[in-house]
């Protein structure tokens, strides 16, 4: 395996220097990589904005027909569903709205570039990965409740009653998906630099 | 920055031979690495595999009150509980199976050490993350609702009346967390080796 002596050589520009490892890989220049990085952030700190704001809209009110007993006619009784209700929906707000702050905050402090914060930021992202994702499965789960209920646990459907409703949180588990994708994207990048990077 | 001729070298010795990067960082032998990387995804493979088998046998029968209408006597009516019943646990089960899969796969496929692989065994470590983050959600959120219940969607608990199963769940959702986790690590861990071998 041939090697370049690098001495004296910037940072930087040895990052740009194409570095001979038998698979003949380019090395993407740090200002492709910075751009890259910079655009996807701001796509993130969007997605799980939009997905905050969606969710944080959700609310329905609709009068419920309620059948008390089968001899009896049914009551109609005015029901609110809102994201608040149900805890599920509370840490996928919870998760967004991290995942949100986080995107910002990471925009502002990664644009020097420094070497250092580098790793941090990896493994910070890995973290939005794994909480983004978790509240996407706990907001789909109830979704799914939602829409179809579960007749073994008498749980009913609650969809056919907050139809609006549903649609916002299925539009915001979306956004928020895609956030999360965003994010995988974003360590995807980091470690195929660093691999291409590394000797 | 001091550099160092590498010439000549090969590539597991330049990896183990210590890179001047102004912070003294050691970079860990190539052993030591592989070494990790066999435990944490022997750890990963078990603790998923354990996770599976687990929600595998949580089934309980038991005999449940129903009242059908307040001025008739409850009606008492077998009724058994399993995981295959609701969606999220179903799709919590699969991405478990799917982890233990790939982790046995990548026991056997990473032995060699080949650097070609490793760029695809990160990516696919952090599909794993993501996998099993999003199903500890979907199960966490109707495990949630099963010990609780939710009262403004009526849904009722269901951990009342059959303890050993939610507790078997709970343990399950317990088993891959801990399993998601070292995912969590092993990336981590491949980030750290190839930013301590970048120039």
């Amino acid at each position: 395996m041939a090697s370049q002596d690098k001495a004296g050589m910037d940072g930087m520009e040895a990052i740009e220097s194409t570095q001979s490892r038998g698979s003949d890989l380019k090395v993407a220049s740090p200002k492709t990589v910075r751009y890259s990085d910079f655009l996807l952030r701001l796509l993130a700190l969007a997605l799980t904005l939009v997905a905050v704001i969606v969710l944080a809209v959700a609310k329905e009110t609709k009068t419920v027909h309620v059948t008390v007993a089968p001899n009896l006619p049914p009551l109609n009784i005015p029901a609110t569903a809102k994201w608040q209700n149900m805890s599920a929906l509370v840490y996928f707000m919870v998760t967004n709205a991290i995942a949100c702050a986080y995107a910002t905050l990471s925009l502002v402090t990664n644009r020097g570039g420094k070497c250092g914060m580098a790793l941090t930021l990896i493994v910070l992202d890995l973290v939005m990965v794994a909480l983004l994702f978790s509240g996407n499965g706990a907001a789909g789960a109830v979704g799914v409740l939602g829409l179809r209920g579960n007749s073994h646990a008498r749980w009913n459907k609650v969809c056919n009653n907050f139809g609006v409703y549903c649609l916002r949180i299925l539009a915001s588990i979306g956004l928020s998906l895609l956030g999360s994708l965003v994010f995988f994207l974003l360590v995807v990048l980091s470690v195929w630099n660093l691999h291409k990077k590394s000797p």
